[in-house]
């Protein structure tokens, strides 16, 4: 399967058409950004990491029932995968409170909620990614309630999933953004990456955060952070 | 029954306590402010209007059937009311969009959703009042999932119940707040006010705002806006 048009490009990926209209190649980069694209930089080798570390989680979700784009891996930089339609949407699943959530509602980042937290936020870097409700969503056309319903049910198996994976590699799932899209039959699948880039991953022992807000707050060794959950997640 | 200690004292009203521990005196102020106060005036005669507007819609909510901390008004500016622990949240229902929502997610102001949305913000001066979901509400302690549900359970048929007594006074309910409480034996009850200071009133013909959109957009006429809802509410 070959690369033809350039589909899309976004911050961290680009997405190719191929000779099969039901397929896309998405390609991995090292472009790296932050805080709504206000801070950018290249980090040499992220893009091989990202679609390893993806490649395996995407793997083992499907192994346990999810239904994903994931088609398979081609190369260190790429991935086949279904074309879908994605719901202008981010879901965003918190376990542990940080980041954004921590500084909007002023909650010392750490801090362990009694629930799920589950946030919605709407695609719109003009509007800088505003966080939803379910109203909203329906308001805006992203999706129905009961497509919704349905997107939310598959979070909340994902999130069980995730934190069982990440614990046995001695690691605590803090949050993880997740996006889904539709396929031409109208299947709703889980879309996009899963990989450091989208989630908050700190050392169950340490709490040492090997993920991206290594480079949002410039804690350095960024790429030896992404490297330590490629090599558990392999081990 | 007099005001004793002053309980609290906020933007529009004071809260007196009395001599019977369950009951507390709400004292209409003629003090208005907007977008978090950062603008503020007094409107003369604006507390014994919303006193009287308030008093007819939480008796003709009683009505039919909606609990609220409402007992009785005693003069132009005073109500007796169950003394409640209010949870500190609103609750905004949009019928028609417009203000914070319409800028935030840049929709045209008088857009009308397919759906009705309500919005839930953490009551919070210092943070601005975020918008904040149902997961947000239980993590901050704010409510249980079961109390929150009673509330937005609640809260459609207020809306169902305003949106008929407006519509037949010639007037679109645009959108409103509300703000709710629990008594001391734990029942969940409407509470504050419902009022121009609270709500959007959208002449039906004409599309006059006839709210607090007048002082907060300096458009004037603002005690007339008032006046015209009272009379349209006791004719």
């Amino acid at each position: 399967m070959e690369k033809r048009e350039l589909l899309y490009e976004g911050k961290a990926k680009q997405v190719f058409l191929t000779d099969d209209p039901e397929l896309i190649i998405i390609h991995y980069k090292d472009d790296a950004s932050a805080y709504n694209n206000v801070k950018k930089a290249t980090i040499e080798g992220k893009g091989q990491l990202n679609n390893q570390i993806s490649a395996i989680i995407f793997k083992y979700l499907m192994e346990h029932g999810i239904p994903t784009h994931f088609v398979e891996q081609l190369n260190d930089r790429d991935q086949l995968c279904r074309r879908v339609k994605i719901f202008p949407m981010e879901v965003i699943v918190r376990n542990i409170i940080a980041g954004s959530m921590a500084k909007r509602l002023d909650i010392p980042e750490g801090t362990q909620p009694a629930n799920t937290i589950i946030d919605l936020c709407y695609k719109k870097d003009e509007l800088g990614d505003p966080l939803i409700n379910n109203d909203h969503v329906v308001a805006l056309g992203i999706a129905s309630y009961e497509e919704l319903d349905e997107i939310l049910d598959m979070t909340r198996r994902i999130n069980v999933l995730l934190t069982d994976l990440f614990k046995v590699l001695g690691i605590k799932l803090v949050d993880f953004k997740l996006e889904f899209g539709r396929t031409s039959d109208g299947k709703i699948v889980l879309a996009d990456e899963i990989s450091p880039d989208t989630s908050r991953l700190w050392d169950a022992e340490t709490n040492e955060k090997l993920d991206k807000d290594r480079f949002r707050r410039d804690l350095g060794k960024v790429h030896e952070a992404y490297e330590e959950i490629l090599r558990r997640l392999t081990k």
